[in-house]
Parts: C-alpha cells; structure tokens; sequence
C-alpha cells in the first residue's frame, strides 16, 4: 500500500459531506424478498436493507416499493441520492435486456415493466437491468467462489435451476433476451412434466422442488421417518434445511433422492464443458449451500464421466460463497462495468 | 463509389509486381481432403487448390503437405509468400487454441502438432489455428447464410456433429481449448453407443453416420429397395448424395430414419436456443445440404416445440449456403479479425 493512501479519509467515514457521486447500489429483486444495498468504489458495503417482494400486489405497488427499498438502504448507508453513480437491478426472466424491461415473471405476476427507466427517473442516474442469476454468477466471478476464473458456468438448483454463464468478465448474452435458461434443457425424453409445460427438462428431474416433491412421497410412504416427524407431508414445508436435516437424520431414502437430482444436474454441467469447456462449474442455491459435500461429490462425478476425455481435467465444481450478496453485490458491480464500457 | 477507387489497379491484376502484404490465406485441414485459398483484402477469393489430406502419412508428411499446397494455391493467386498478411487454418479438435497445437485429431491421427508455430516459420507471417467448424460458423455468419446474424448457433451432422457459435462478431470459446462440441450433450440417459464410448450423445442418435447405419440396416430388411439396389448394405458407400437419393426414390424407410434424426437435432437446436438465445440456428454438412427443406422444416419444428414460450419467435433456422468455402473463407476472415484485434 502506497503512503498516500494512508492519508485519504476513512471509506465509511459517514460524517463525510462530499456529494460527488461515489457509490453504487445493487438490488436483488426476488419472488418473496428484496434485498439493496449500497456499495462504495472497492464495493466495500456501507448499507443494506431487506423487506418482502408482495409481487401479488402488482406491478405499480412493486416499483414504490423498490423505490422505498434504495431510500432506506441509503439512509443506512449514511449517503444522499445524489450520491449513486449506478443501479444494477436483478430480476427473474424472462427479460428484454436491450430496452431494460421485464417482460413477464411468472414468480411476481409482472407483465412488461420497463424497470431500467423507472429506477433512472427515480434516482437521477443510470441503471442496469439484469438477470438475477447472472447477477449472482457475475458476483461470485468477481468477489467470491469463483474468483479468477474466466469461464464460468453456474448452475442454482432451487424452486427452478437457473443458470449463467461469465466469460473473460462479461456476462453471456446471445441476441436480444436474457438467457441461459439450463433447467428447460430436454436431459430425458418423455421425462417428467416440467413446470413449463414441456416434459423431461432438466428443472423437471433436477430442482429442488422435484427433490422435495419426492421426498414428500417418501415421508407419506413411511420411508423418510425423519421427515416426516420433522416437516409431515406438505411440500411447501420441505425446504433446503428440511431436507439437509432429514439426511443428516438418517433417511437414506432421501439421500438416494438428492443424488439422483445431483447426478442428473453433474450430467448436464458435463454436457456443458464439452460445449462451452468453462474452467469453473459453480454450484449454488440453498439445497446445494445446506449439503456442498455431497453435492460437490456426485455433480463432479457425474461431470467427468460426461464430459469428454481432452476436457476432463480442465474444470473445477465450487459452492457459491457469497450467500444472498452474490447478486446484490453482482448487480452493482455489472452496473460499474456497463457503464465504463459505454463511457469508454 | 469514390472516383478515386476508379483509379485503383484492379484488385485481380495479376501483373502486379507489388509486393505489399496484401493477401489472406485460409486452410481447411479435414480428414480426407485439404484446401488451401488466397483472398485479398476484401476476401474476394484470388486463387485456391485442393488436394487429399492422407492424414496415415503422418503429421510430419502432413505439414509438409499442407506447406506444399499453400504454395500451390499462392501460385494459382500469383502472389508471392511475402505478400501474405496471415494464415487462418481450421483443424478438427480438440485444439489448444492458446498456444495453437493440434491436441489430438482422431481423423488424421496427429498428435500434438504445434501447427501453428510450423506455418509462422515457414511463411514468415503471423498464423492462427481454429476449430473447422468455428471457421464454418464464422464463414457463414461473415460472408453467407447467416450474414448479419447477432448470434449464430452452428450445427453440422456429419460423420459426427460439429457446432460452433458465433456471437457479436467473436467465436464463443473456453477457458483454453476448442469446444461447443453439441455432438456430446447427453440427450438420451442410456442411449446408443457413441463413438466417443458413452451412450446418449447426440451424435449417436442424429449424425449422419447413424443415419447412414440404421439406412443400411433398412436396406439389409428389404424395407428401403432404391437404397438397396443403387448402394448394397456397404455402410461406407451410403453418404449423403445415396440418402438424399433414396428419399427421392420412395424409400420411405429411409425419410422416416432422417426426420427422426432431424428431430433430435432440433430438439437440442430448442435446448440451445433456451441456453444461448441465438438469433440464427444455422445447419450444414452434406447431408442437410441435399434435402434443406426436409432438414428445415423438421428442426424449426422441434426447436419450436423445445423452445420456452418467450424464445420462440425470435431465431430463424438457415441453412448454410457457401459449401466448402465456409471454412477456408471463414479461417482466413477470422486471422485478419484476431490479428488485427491484436494490433488495437
């Protein structure tokens, strides 16, 4: 560290009343909660705040609540709205990512919300919409697990799978829409009738609402005693920690259950090195965050053995790191590097 | 047009005794035969010669042929070696695209070949290795079918399944070696045998040698009588130009075995355009090449069908249009792309 740097002031010094535009906020907006947060330069965090989505209230209510979110994050954060140099904002898709509208989430109910402009008359500065896993992805790139990498391929088990993919620093995009939707990738013929309508996609063998609407089965057949004593039998309550719990509880059942689902998912993240030959596989979600041995082990198995020969030892499988800040601190670094680009 | 292009010398004047660099060459390096091209710098194609690969004569009798043609194809230009700006030169993989070796080539059965380092000394100019069917994907998205393409999704079924993509001008690539290898995504769990050794792939059930196999077996049963009496049961013997024949001859038999295979490749076109949101889906090989409607109609169809709702109406499935031309053309365009991004 250079002398220099030692007599600038302190980054969080809060009494500062310096209003150049000096931090940027990130804003993860996600079927039950939303999360902001305000970033310095370094994307040190200075402040954040939480609340529930409500997407069911629509669209308009959204918005002001989004709003309300950043206000208070600042305040937080002890700095002023004029203040922010960007916003990058993480939504579920699908989005179109040319004009900054949210083209429809099933999960909140919206329908052509042109997000980017709102924030940007809002605010008073540029804003960034983005995919949510993307976001995370890029975050995890940059800051956390798969620091380094200039290939990574993310795959999120969860109530779907999302997926992203960074390479060289920048986010895959193909040619107008958010994309990288791994989970309605067709992995079984005939398969089981997936959330979309279609059937054997990936989502459909291997998310973690498949894994927990089987193993709510097996609680009602009597083979997950642990379970069943712990959760009983309604999906909505087999969450990630259920089923960690129910594991680690002994019911072998549904171990055998969240392999199988791993397998599948390592079966696909090897059908993805031989087609995109990516140096890091990042695993993330919490299923994945509650069991990362486990995971870990089957998903690499299962890669290897798909994956052909030359690129066999040319990728890694990592547990996300960053938790819920994986997209929040994502999205406000996207923002930085969009924004340099486009002034550069 | 400037009145001062009027007085250019014309660009094929081949008295020309400047000796400027002024000339691409483009090499496609394939497993039976090779061609060499001379472009000038607008990639208008100066000169060319081909000549069998005899890929068993090993890789140091192979370079010298391959050195031995590119003079030939100078000469057909009139150009000398010293006008040559750089080499661009597809090989089938897998390839170390960083420092430019042919890994290994079961087609030619090389092995670690630093090829590109072999044509820099010997040309004395800057070289660049790729991947055939990345050279293809670019030729076609440059110069041919998918002319103005945002992002192009290749598929090639041959005696297996190239890809390649194309995206914002740049080939998509890993971390370090050549990929997009769609020929080994897992598309049905337990599947036939691959030639790779694992079951499932996609080449197994939509190459055209699976096709020509099961077209063989058809001929075998007496069920595909034209195919039979125009080519026996000789597997090697039942290429394209004998399928397409078939078909057009009645062997119904033989349609019903092409658009299953079609279909599985449109259904993975579908899983990709779910993964990459490409604006073209862009087929070739010679099989594709002789029955294009029969090709286009069954893959638009699958890809469709595989295709979330938000992705469906925006890509288009071209078939590619420049023929053997893709990849040498594609080759020498992408040296003057990547050499003179270098130079920036």
């Amino acid at each position: 560290m250079s002398t220099s740097e030692i007599e600038k002031p302190a980054k969080n010094d809060k009494s500062a009343d310096s209003h150049e535009r000096s931090v940027w906020v990130g804003f993860d907006l996600g079927g039950t909660k939303m999360l902001a947060a305000v970033y310095d330069a370094e994307f040190q965090l200075l402040g954040k705040k939480r609340k529930p989505t409500k997407g069911h209230e629509g669209s308009e209510a959204g918005i002001e609540r989004v709003h309300g979110l950043i206000a208070k994050a600042l305040e937080d954060a002890d700095v002023s709205v004029d203040q922010i140099i960007g916003i990058g904002i993480g939504v579920p898709g699908p989005l179109d990512l040319v004009d900054g509208i949210v083209l429809d989430t099933p999960n909140l109910g919206w329908k052509d919300v042109p997000i980017r402009q709102q924030l940007e008359d809002k605010f008073g500065c540029p804003a960034v919409l983005m995919n949510d896993v993307d976001a995370g992805v890029y975050g995890e790139t940059r800051f956390g697990a798969a620091r380094g990498a200039r290939c990574t391929v993310g795959l999120f088990p969860g109530t779907g799978i999302g997926g992203g993919c960074v390479i060289d620093g920048e986010i895959f995009r193909g040619s107008r829409l958010s994309c990288f939707e791994v989970g309605h990738m067709r992995v079984v013929p005939d398969g089981p009738r997936c959330g979309c309508g279609r059937r054997g996609c990936l989502e459909a063998v291997a998310s973690r609402l498949s894994i927990s609407a089987q193993a709510a089965a097996a609680a009602y057949r009597g083979q997950a005693p642990f379970l069943k004593k712990a959760e009983g039998t309604d999906l909505s309550e087999i969450r990630s920690a259920a089923l960690a719990a129910s594991i680690k509880g002994g019911d072998k059942v549904v171990e055998d259950i969240v392999r199988a689902a791993a397998r599948h998912l390592g079966t696909a993240a090897g059908s993805l090195v031989n087609l995109l030959n990516p140096d890091v596989i990042l695993l993330g979600g919490g299923l994945v965050e509650a069991l990362p041995e486990l995971y870990s082990e089957v998903v690499i198995g299962a890669a290897q053995k798909r994956a052909m020969a030359c690129y066999r030892d040319t990728f890694e499988v990592k547990v996300a790191s960053l938790g819920d800040y994986a997209s929040v601190q994502g999205a406000a670094a996207w923002a930085q590097h969009t924004l340099e680009k486009t002034k550069g």
